[in-house]
């Protein structure tokens, strides 16, 4: 929704490329650029003493697949975006098999990402766009459809190496192993020159098998393998040390761009991801706020600045635009709901606050003592400029410009600032926080969507009789819907039974959470609910008391029809932003309840069932 | 509030004695029983191969000193007596000179927790509790005076040692600060035989000049030795290489228990404290959830959790009751009001759970292809045993039985029995986590506070009109206050708008947030609130748009009358639950006053100043 500036890349490219000794140098179109351009940069573009390091970020793959979190195609793009901003050097931007709305998004992002060159100066090339898929030619295939509208583009392809994982998960031995994993990488090696290979499970792989297996993969045409820590349970030696291994051991191994990807099971991403920088990887994969399954991936943000705070003391460099950090951050929050608590490093609330008494007298007699990373390395602005009421059009843009939005077109300009001038009637105030929370909401409300929220009404005596009317506009039919009614526990319940009756589904509330975006009693407040299509959980009745039952709340899998496990993902969140935090949750609510049924109609629609949508790398 | 088993712990210490070289043996009352007892325990209970490792939990301490975080005294209780059943080893209780409450506070823990021995079975003695002191003699006599009223206590005294912070904030030379770390070291141990010293900025000390310093204070008597990572920027290789430099080139540093204390900045704080102990501490200082100033402190949690997954890869083993962990951590987050993100390490909402389609095919095939910690070895229930309106007086006991409250008094059980059935009405199924809600909500609102919320009524037509009415009982001074007012941002805005002027004071409202305790449209929403006492905060015209002003929202240090810097932590938090938000958003501004009006009747009583009050290391 917002005008993406599809800046020329070419000639860099072009300018680059006279120096590397690929083989694909023609530049018929940019379908044929050698996508190994990147693999290759370590052993021609790093200076002296450190090399390049290959920022891969997976927030839009192995991000997305934290519970309940679905982005819509905007939001994937909007995120795409600023991360191209921000400098990452790979982005994973989906699993292209998965579902055509999947395809559809990694497509788009190809073709209006790829090709941005705003803010990537200093790395004077284009983001690569990698997609992934399992070891099969039917989803190396399909990915290499969708990645290759960008200039640059990788496949990703896995598959599971462990004794475990090859005896109960794909019931096949090592060699046919070996010849899987190599057969898959020379396909996509056809398509592409940029291949990228995992191997899940590593860690409890056998090692001399995983060198061999990865020999194969390198002479196969692999430019970059990939080790994750699948489960999160290792330690920096132990990571450290099967990194160097492999790299000593596999044959061809000193070709390759060795990668990393941690888990946080034991709060260990970071260091574990450091740990394999030392010890030879020279790409990382992360994701930002460190949100994914679980205990989530390695966070970008923290990985980056202990590189940035000690330059010295890992063998390589980044290029990161690390004013951006913050930015990102609070984006990748917004749209995925996914919270960061107060203490979390980097981007935390609290990260750079200070209460201690005799700390702050430290900080004022020499700011030395205390502080190393200045809020402002981040991008996380402790003074800001104000807008009110009678700000004009002309201020409102600047603000907005100075905030990364300069590349906006007419249509959202105007769509932003009747928000801005609807807020500034409410709140006195409006910060930069209240911006970016007005624009990040702006990504997500603008997308063509079922049920737009037209207004609530609500009329509560005393806390026993709380009334909700609601109106909301059916796209689906063209027909304006309105409903009340009557709810015990306060008025956003009542609001959320309303809404329930006009969408004709039984829903399921499993969170729900509110954040003031600011400060004040005017202060924006952004709600985030999460639900899931009510189905019979299992219910039975406790042997001794009567009163008491069991409620079964582990994630269950679905058996369909033919008695084949159905793993759906189907929890959905949603958000929405309000000085009223009784509008804000029903946005939010209406805001999930839209992507429940985009799903719906994206799944319907194609005939992959749901349980190849996930992966577990 | 809750009644506490004062187990008979003289037994166990006595028995445990006979097998101890200390040098005060005889028992002539429980203050003078020797409190190097745990210090000495490495040299005497260790097993063949491993050494035991000392649990030190600072949450009442450092993890106080987060940002908006005021525990009262009956939190601070509770949150002990968890520690204690949890099995840590050692609990700092806080700094006893900063005031009159935290002196309190102290005292009770000493007295109340201090015995215990319930869920200690397999340790075998009761907590050690310790205070904080400042390298000066008033510090320390003071503290001695807190923790002594425990069977086994400890004073911590600390002093900076780097250079910078010698220069710059203490304005003295290197000799002088040997002579004011031993000669307080040695004063401390005329009071008591565990003294702990802490080098604050040891990071940026010169190392051999901390060796000889830490030689004279092993001289004067100290026991154990904690080494800082004040600003949290070091990594696992250097902060281990320090511990072990330390260990190995400081006179009789063999003799003395070394510790970590690390913080999470640049978000390694759990892999510092493991390096640590690979390179010789035996003690590790830590808070649950990791909650601190900036991003806080090392995770109690994930420490333990990595030594309890990987038995064999650390010279020590813990004596922690896992299955306690996730209670204590929702009773921390609770009472603190410092959310847990769901994709936190061990104790985060989404750390146990899958949504990954190949990963859940995995479970389901063999559970061990995935999953390494199971949810119960924390202590995370997955299944509910659930409540309802029709359960009984016994149903109801024997239910806080199983969750820990098994020796409530019969006032505080009736008291909750009450409040579980008002919730019953609202709410069709009770559940575990609502049962703890309700349980720490009671620790908070049972103890002695000025205001008393009695009701709230509000009249809501359009969103521009909202009619909040209130009802208070002002205990101060026995009167009953109602007050009205119209809010146009909303119900709840307009509720605090009423509550506000019927205290008169004008209060900021700094952060709000709303966090759904279980699951459902009747699911008790729990909300945490921060405020600050509204002062004249810096506001400025910007030079060019009339419309535009600057406000700087950093925490600014006050300058109180004679010039000199007032510190104040003058941020209170509060935190309410009620299936109804609006009524749950009352109780926690209520309760954010009420904590603001005792903090200032404490700060009153006493004559330290509050830039006393906070410490850093």
């Amino acid at each position: 929704m917002f005008a993406k500036n599809f800046s020329v890349y070419r000639s860099i490219i072009t300018k680059q490329l006279v120096n590397l000794p690929a083989k694909k140098l023609a530049i018929k179109g940019h379908r044929s650029i050698p996508c190994s351009l990147f693999a290759q940069e370590r052993h021609y573009a790093q200076p002296a003493s450190q090399d390049k390091l290959i920022i891969f970020d997976t927030t839009l793959r192995d991000g997305e697949q934290s519970p309940g979190v679905n982005f819509i195609s905007d939001e994937k793009l909007e995120i795409a975006r600023h991360l191209s901003n921000l400098g990452v050097d790979v982005i994973e931007a989906g699993f292209p098999i998965a579902s055509q709305g999947d395809f559809d998004a990694v497509a788009r992002i190809a073709k209006e990402i790829g090709p941005l060159m705003h803010g990537r100066e200093k790395i004077g090339k284009p983001m690569i766009i990698a997609g992934l898929a399992r070891a099969t030619e039917k989803d190396i295939k399909r990915c290499y459809d969708a990645v290759s509208l960008a200039p640059l583009h990788r496949i990703h392809t896995f598959l599971a190496t462990s004794d475990i994982h090859l005896k109960y998960k794909l019931k096949i031995d090592r060699n046919e192993c070996i010849k899987r994993a190599a057969s898959a990488v020379a396909y996509a090696k056809s398509l592409c020159d940029d291949v990228e290979f995992s191997s899940e499970d590593s860690g409890r792989t056998d090692k001399d098998f995983l060198c061999q297996l990865l020999g194969k993969v390198i002479e196969a045409g692999a430019t970059t393998l990939n080790i994750p820590d699948t489960v999160g349970y290792t330690s920096p030696k132990d990571y450290g040390a099967l990194i160097k291994y492999l790299i000593e051991n596999t044959p061809g191994g000193h070709k390759v761009v060795w990668s990393t990807h941690c888990h946080n099971d034991l709060g260990l991403a970071t260091a574990n991801t450091l740990s394999g920088i030392t010890n030879g990887a020279r790409q990382v994969e992360m994701t930002i706020n460190g949100i994914g399954e679980r205990a989530g991936n390695t966070s970008l943000e923290e990985v980056v600045m202990n590189i940035h705070t000690h330059p010295s003391s890992y063998p390589v460099y980044h290029t990161i635009n690390t004013e951006l950090i913050y930015r990102t951050s609070t984006l990748v929050s917004s749209l995925s709901g996914m919270v960061i608590q107060p203490n979390k490093a980097i981007v935390g609330a609290n990260a750079f606050l200070h209460e201690s008494g005799i700390h702050q007298d430290g900080v004022l007699k020499n700011k030395q003592t205390y502080e190393i990373i200045r809020p402002e390395d981040v991008g996380i602005f402790s003074t800001n400029l104000v807008l009110g009421k009678l700000s004009g059009r002309n201020a409102f843009r600047s603000r907005l410009e100075q905030l990364g939005y300069s590349n906006m077109n007419e249509d959202d300009f105007n769509k932003a600032f009747d928000r801005f001038k609807n807020l500034a009637d409410a709140k006195k105030n409006v910060t930069d926080h209240d911006l970016l929370a007005l624009i990040f909401d702006q990504v997500t409300t603008g997308s063509a969507s079922r049920f737009d929220l037209q207004s609530i009404q609500v009329v509560s005596g005393t806390r026993d009789m709380v009334t909700a009317t609601v109106k909301l506009m059916d796209s689906s039919q063209d027909q304006e819907l309105i409903g009340a009614a009557v709810g015990r526990n306060g008025p956003i319940m009542a609001v959320f039974g309303a809404i329930q009756q006009l969408v004709k589904r039984k829903i399921r509330l499993l969170n729900y959470e509110v954040h003031a975006v600011s400060e004040g009693m005017d202060a924006l407040g952004k709600v985030v609910v999460k639900v899931t299509e009510d189905v019979d959980h299992s219910v039975s009745e406790a042997d001794s008391n009567p009163q008491e039952h069991v409620i079964d709340r582990a994630i269950k899998p679905m058996i369909d029809s033919k008695g084949k496990t159905k793993l759906a993902k189907s929890t959905y969140h949603g958000h929405g932003t309000d000085v009223d935090i009784v509008m804000a949750s029903a946005k939010a609510y209406v805001n999930a309840i839209n992507r429940m049924f985009t799903s719906e109609i994206s799944e319907a629609s194609q005939r992959n069932s749901l349980e190849d949508r996930r992966v577990n790398i």
